[in-house]
């Protein structure tokens, strides 16, 4: 059975990354898929947070927001409401730890990435979309920076990508969910991986229902398969230079 | 003297409106001047503030923010700090105060439009692209609502344009300037005004300066010029149809 | 190799849940998992929040804190810092979010439960003993309510539980890691289960490691195990006459 | 036709300047525009705010507020909401750039002066009065100062004061608008100028109204008298030494 | 000994009570005691906090504050803390606590009462000059309402001051302390009085030190012959007319 | 007459002090006062806040808060609402106050003791409770941080108990209100007495009623019994050991 937007079960949506989308940041790209749409900036900083100093390693650390009317019906900023939600709280915070298991800190130095993710339309999966496209600002904000100052080794290791699987309400398993079978679907599970095919989170809920160990096996099989289209619009989105000291660092 | 990008004195950057930007806003345009971008979105709710409730009249506001990385060193989110800046809200109370000049909001009905310019690239004149941008939207949005719902009149009255202008260092009037332009003017003024040259705002301001009443002439020269090539490129986004409307509300 | 505290790899730490802890509350424990100690309340308040309202259901909300001295050394309160971390949104989010999988909202009818998980001790593993804990101070408080005003049906759908399983540096898979296990870690997973073994929530990560299709296998039988065991020890503490209400609804 | 209180339309209301009203600011007024009242005190921090650091430069900052019921009824304190409303920011922002623009900060040296307006009764015109005591204050503060440490130069380089102008319903231009006024002006427009006559800020708006380039002639014209009868006001509350010091600089 | 002032131990500072002192209010004061400056105003709302409703009664809450150059050093303004002190909260709590004591709230019917007392200078005992002050304002408010909406009963039913004593480092017991004395003081004790002698509070704080029986027994005469002087002016203040209503309440 | 729980008027409710309740802190304990329970910690923390710094001296501060489900019904978390109420803050004051006027800061050194006390459960008195509580604390911490690092002189110089008393209804004096009793007392008075039978702090409030001279001798004399057996049982805590330190001091 088709999905309500004709596409196959395990059919991501079209995905497209247009690269240093802004001419401020060090690395920019507004990512799309379907109709979710992303700004992700990196901006490179030259310290660390407190917790950090002293210690020879940089660090990653994310944000992120919707503009008031990316959904269906417009949301209070959470400026006005002088507070971040819980949701957003736990969006920045995977994010970040989603990057920092591709980027060898000590390679980057005392210095910190801000992560910067931006959601103009949503349609599902904007967590997803964001740390694929932040992946990519990333890489191209440390390319630029390795221009200008010399930094011992090119610090991301692996690529990275998200996406998101579930189970529609009759059972069915699919990759990719906007936000109507979102909406709907009786388990949703999110997935990062590196481009070597290791786990780097896995975040599964039944929200209102429960899934079984069988469903779990079907869900990675689905994530993977949209996994492995991701990595390579990234590297389309790259070029040949970038690609290739994320392979250097990778055969180590 | 021609300026450091080359324009003449008198000359605005290049401008670019485009319409329905966004998929779920009743209207939204991405609007560029030079390097300067806004989404600009007008969302209209059902019901409007408590002050204004039973007195039949609608009412407009506005919210203003930037990414953090629109500028040139990152921004740290309002969000974060958990409040609003005095310039953020001193530029939304602008935006809203100068499109309720022009809208008839009897006709407009007890609904709330609220209008959000989200600042995407920064450089120089963000509030003044803002009113411009904001009232294509608006103007798009009661468009699409009264297809839907019927007004008694289009509640547009007249068409709201906004530019600066400024005297640089050695005297020199100018007309819209960029980001170095403006931090480096002595005199600064954003002028607010109706497709049939009335004020709606002139707010003039001498940072460490002062200007005299023939500075301010010449000022307001300039302003005007720009101002009517603005009205025909919102007119051109607009188009026939709602021109029309909104000429019809003009002549009486 | 047995572990730092002697503990066999897929041994728990010694479980003890002190029913009707406190006065006041519908329901309340102390829950002990080795040193962590956390005080779980549920109170029954007869109204649902807004977006709930005339829905004819029920709504599962949930708090988490910290003593500021249940940890080696002292935290400043989210009371005087004037906000709540994103860590404690993170996790009140999944504690409600994973009670609400075992409880008919429709039989609870439109009245709110709040869970009110309070960290006395910190020694790793508060959130799952929160949720094993909670779960316990839940029926209490539904039963407690039965008594008095009468439900179409007891709301627990069946047993719900949590642990955490990880693997260590050298690769060993363990259970019910304590703090100095888990700041240590690779990799870090928090399964949330049903009493009949269905999966609730799954959050593995593996800050700044990664892990294989294999390691996720290895950590999900570990759970099981433990899991199984903390049902015992809830059944122990619930008595016989409200077991017998869950075994009741777990057959429908 | 005369006004509601009896006033000719160009004729400012009884002004007074209560000099070193307090005994602990550096400089102190209480100014009384008519029914406004407002303490102004000037307050003198020997070093400057972090972006201000090491240009040898000082800093003048301003802070503006009122009496819960200096108003017909009462307000909200700020204090209690826990934020500044965008009026109070935008406020207080006009005073300390107005001020700034008759400081020669470089003769200050690495200090910031305070400025606070507090309005204990307000009927119209607060933020105009504010600037007008404001002005004083500052001088007394400075006055002060420099008999205690040597300053390179006085750092006063001009008066400054500041009124409303106004457009009544019937299209009568008025001086000086009383809250009732105010309140039902077509067009408001505040001028803050200098002593030599010059502008400093400007900032005309037609609230749900418009006005046209010879309505700002009369508006302008209706402040310079005003303005001019303010500046005399200032000079005697001042005295013989500080408008001794005050020219000095005015002829460089 | 004479102190530093040239008072006896015994002897209060000069006290004035300007009435009416502020157009708006129902009730208002500027109260002098020495340096300390207050204005207490009471403001009269038609309504009760929600707490209240519905039983028949009144209420009186009370706000203080300070402006920022009311001290010898400027302090932050709460408002722009975004946060009230503990300090603050304290004494707003007892002024209205201490209000209430000599309020028929049932005479008062439904409404509240705002008690604002606003410090404009300090120099000690702002505490204790607050409450003896917004006894007047409240008195004046409650006499003018009564002249509007006819109330059953008068409801001040008695007077009340305030007034702090302490023990100076020499073991001197002394009266009405400012704040020199104040910060030097062993022991600082603030009473709260009837007209009829009762006590109403009684706070006394050995701040690094203790205090025995036989100081408390001297320190509550002296407190005793302040506030029958304080009562003789507060008598004075309100006039023939409040006397006759408040002592025709304390006969009942 | 004796009290709805069977008490004499003069009499304690059973007090139980569990010291070292708490795996992390350097001193704790579970205070109960009837059911009124109380988690008491201090925290010794290797420096002072700013305005100490310098002076060679310590600082002890403290915290209160209550668990949501103390009270019979459920309260906001301070947390949640993003501030401290009143109440909270004028309790943690009198804490910090009162324990500071037995500790010899000096001998402390630069050094903050942190208190922190964590109402479990409430039943009137509770800061009557985690005064007593927290001197416990306090000494047990101190007695075991100098047994690490060399102190000059054991800081604690004397005990410090609290506890409340009252005037029922009738006009009873009772000793040791619970919940009922205090909700419905016509005067509430807290005592904070040193070892030496010294007062620290006096808090006596007539909220809605006031109270004689008579009345306050009665008071004091019913403290006064109450005290010295809580001092007996701070002592059977602590032990011989810290016991000896604290008379050694004493008898200076």
């Amino acid at each position: 059975m088709a999905r309500a937007d004709g596409r196959e079960p395990l059919q991501l949506r079209p995905v497209h990354i247009e690269t240093n989308y802004l001419m401020h940041p060090e690395g920019s790209v507004l990512i799309s898929v379907g109709n979710t749409k992303v700004i992700c900036t990196a901006s490179i900083e030259d310290k660390v947070p407190p917790f950090m100093r002293g210690q020879g390693k940089g660090w990653i650390t994310a944000e992120y927001a919707m503009l008031p009317r990316a959904t269906e019906t417009r949301n209070i900023r959470e400026s006005s409401k002088g507070k971040v939600t819980g949701r957003t709280m736990e969006i920045q915070r995977l994010i970040g730890r989603a990057l920092r298991a591709v980027v060898d800190l000590e390679a980057l130095g005392e210095r910190t990435v801000w992560i910067d993710c931006d959601v103009i339309q949503a349609d599902g999966g904007t967590r997803t979309a964001s740390i694929t496209g932040a992946f990519v600002a990333l890489s191209l904000a440390l390319q630029s920076f390795s221009g200008k100052k010399s930094l011992s080794k090119f610090p991301i290791t692996d690529y990275l990508a998200a996406t998101s699987v579930g189970i529609l309400e009759g059972g069915q398993v699919v990759l990719d969910l906007n936000y109507i079978e979102d909406s709907k679907a009786q388990v949703d599970m999110n997935v990062v991986m590196t481009g070597s095919g290791e786990f780097v989170e896995l975040q599964g809920t039944g929200e209102e229902a429960t899934f079984s160990y069988n469903d779990l096996q079907g869900l990675l099989g689905a994530a993977q398969e949209g996994l492995m289209e991701l990595f390579e619009q990234q590297k389309a989105a790259l070029g040949e230079e970038i690609m290739q000291k994320i392979e250097n660092r990778r055969k180590k």
